[in-house]
């Protein structure tokens, strides 16, 4: 049949394996990116739910505005830009989970052929989304500190100018690696000299090890950022409740977009979330989220450093939040034959050939560690660390 | 800002405004398209609501699969296609509502300039929806027994082949309008002479306040029709609840585009929708849209009789379902300069203009009767009456 040009690069066979192999059951997967379900507050929902119901069902249920119900972006203004006097809830909109933040900023911003700025590795969803507007990457590599600044400097130069950059600051998909102070400061002088917009997808910020919260790209930039959030990481994923922050200019761009798209984003939810929100005590939820990521991420460090031959030249990452460490394998050992090996007893990750726009590192694979119990990370290291022994003899 | 070209021909401005004249107290408003609330069924969903959160929590509230719940979707199949041994739930995708299904089909498909028949007037959203992809658009007039067959084939047989027809068969939205069995018949027999697929968009189908439901296209045929549905009209709008009917390969590349743009649609809705289908008597429930409907069509129509002066050379459609009834106003008078008068007595309706792409017929109006009391269609009929009287004299 025949497709739309715009389609041509989509691959959906590894967002759609993750979504799959997470209904698989007796499989140890550390493939998907998805929260951990014992910590979703279903009760503290379900009464949210029932008073919304009760109270003002009628209206819960009706059509609603575009860019979403105004207690909602009010709060968002004032717990994650209530340092920004500029920020209101005009600047706000309430997005169907932050994935239909990054489809709108392509399609309002790209059109086909132009630039691009994007870290690689890089979030694999924003890889699909951004494909359909057809745009030219500009890849520059992610170190231990975060995106390289010399390479996006030189990125940014770029004739004609890239116009947008992307990327994750905090705990990134899927590296787990954080920009550094110095690395947003030196970021943020490249991008001031241009007039490229930061699109700061910030998922995991909240889900912190240690330490103090940084600086977001929109305290340097203003509202040459674009900064999204998301609800899915520290709260439940099946609500799809994301949102944008932007100028008004921009804001008002998106909610042209999203009106054609899918007029507004599910409201009920979006009453059920703020009711949520006002009733329960977010900040000790996401403290008991925290605890558990930090234990499973321990774990998980603790197994490798048990399991995985040094020796062999095997290295990941040590991630400070979020729920992903980042492995390279040895020269010559390739993540997919390494993958094929260790589904046969039983346990699932993700290669890392999907979080690479062109050619990839054939080496690298990503690990999440939120989803699993301690039994399958000691058990599921287990197997990944005999594995590669024998994949490495 | 420099906005991608796709996105220069949206105009949020109508479908803002209808949004935001909905929640403005006091105001009589024929403009929205919505439902009644006092219809939505808000104990049921809330009992709903409360099984899902309580039984199954845990996955309620995770990730899932892109195409949907699969028991939503098997329900869907079984009501809606259940004459059609071909349509399983595997040719079911749960849509954010049914605008989304739209937005997904013109990216699938349509390259910038390739062929989109359409009516004239036309769905509004679908405009805004398939805009963003740029198609040329092949404009066919509605009669009263549907669109203009003849003009339909001379449209198909341009060169190059629209890849798509978009079509409200059923009371359509914005004239009230519905292909007779005839018009389906011979429009059937001249798509079967082309690739062009059919979208039959139906979400009021099932509000038919007389008479046999006739067949869909897709049962003219087959998967050469995409058939689009929606929960929004006659169960509750807020939580976006639509699907999309197609053969596997476009399936699938629906998919790719749906994981690429939101992951999936809201689930908690998609598992609280599936239980309040099987809870309760669904059929009941739109027996018990249509009664109240009918009435108020009723007591519209008899206002219209009563207060619009006959001599004037005032037309409106008489609809048998859905929403909305569409009135032509005497050559030389302008919507636009009815509004503009007719808002200062309090009272509102929305234009033909957006309803049309290129040039419109300014002399049309869209009047919507399901979301008004009795004494408000009273009360606004007489001031448009006596308003048009005024304009003609």
């Amino acid at each position: 049949m025949d497709f739309a040009t715009r389609t041509h690069k989509l691959d959906s066979t590894f967002m759609d394996e993750i979504l799959k192999a997470a209904t698989i059951p007796d499989l140890i997967s550390f493939a998907g990116g998805l929260p951990n379900p014992e910590l979703f507050p279903a009760d503290a929902i379900r009464e949210a739910s029932d008073k919304v119901l009760s109270s003002d069902g009628k209206t819960a249920l009706q059509y609603n505005i575009t860019e979403g119900y105004g207690p909602l972006r009010e709060y968002i203004a004032a717990r994650y830009y209530g340092d920004h006097p500029e920020v209101s809830a005009d600047n706000i909109v309430i997005t169907t989970g932050s994935q239909q933040a990054l489809d709108m900023i392509g399609r309002l911003f790209i059109n086909p052929g132009e630039g691009i700025v994007f870290e690689r590795p890089g979030y694999l969803g924003a890889i699909q989304a951004f494909y359909l507007s057809e745009p030219e990457f500009h890849l520059v590599p992610m170190l231990e500190d975060g995106v390289d600044v010399e390479a996006a400097a030189l990125a940014l130069a770029s004739n004609p100018e890239p116009k947008l950059f992307y990327g994750v600051t905090n705990f990134q998909n899927p590296t787990g690696l954080t920009y550094s102070l110095d690395t947003r400061e030196r970021l943020a002088d490249a991008l001031r000299r241009h007039e490229t917009l930061f699109i700061e997808d910030n998922p995991y910020g909240e889900i912190r090890f240690s330490g103090e919260k940084p600086p977001g790209m929109i305290d340097y930039l203003g509202f040459q950022a674009i900064s999204l959030g998301s609800f899915s990481k520290v709260l439940a994923p099946a609500m799809r409740m994301g949102w944008l922050c932007a100028s008004h200019e921009i804001v008002r761009g998106i909610i042209a977009i999203k009106g054609a798209t899918d007029m507004h984003t599910n409201y009920l939810s979006q009453r059920v979330l703020y009711q949520f929100l006002i009733d329960n005590d977010f900040d000790a939820h996401i403290a008991a989220t925290i605890d558990v990521y930090r234990d499973k991420r321990d774990l998980m460090l603790r197994m490798l450093e048990k399991c995985v031959p040094a020796e062999a030249g095997v290295h990941w990452t040590v991630p400070n939040g979020g729920m992903f460490t980042w492995m390279t394998l040895p020269e010559g050992v390739a993540a997919l034959d390494l993958l094929a090996a260790v589904k046969e007893r039983g346990m699932y990750f993700i290669p890392g050939v999907p979080f690479y726009v062109g050619a990839a590192d054939p080496g690298t694979l990503r690990l999440n560690y939120s989803n699993s119990t301690d039994e399958s990370i000691v058990r599921g290291i287990e197997i990944l660390g005999e594995t590669i022994r024998e994949l490495c003899a």
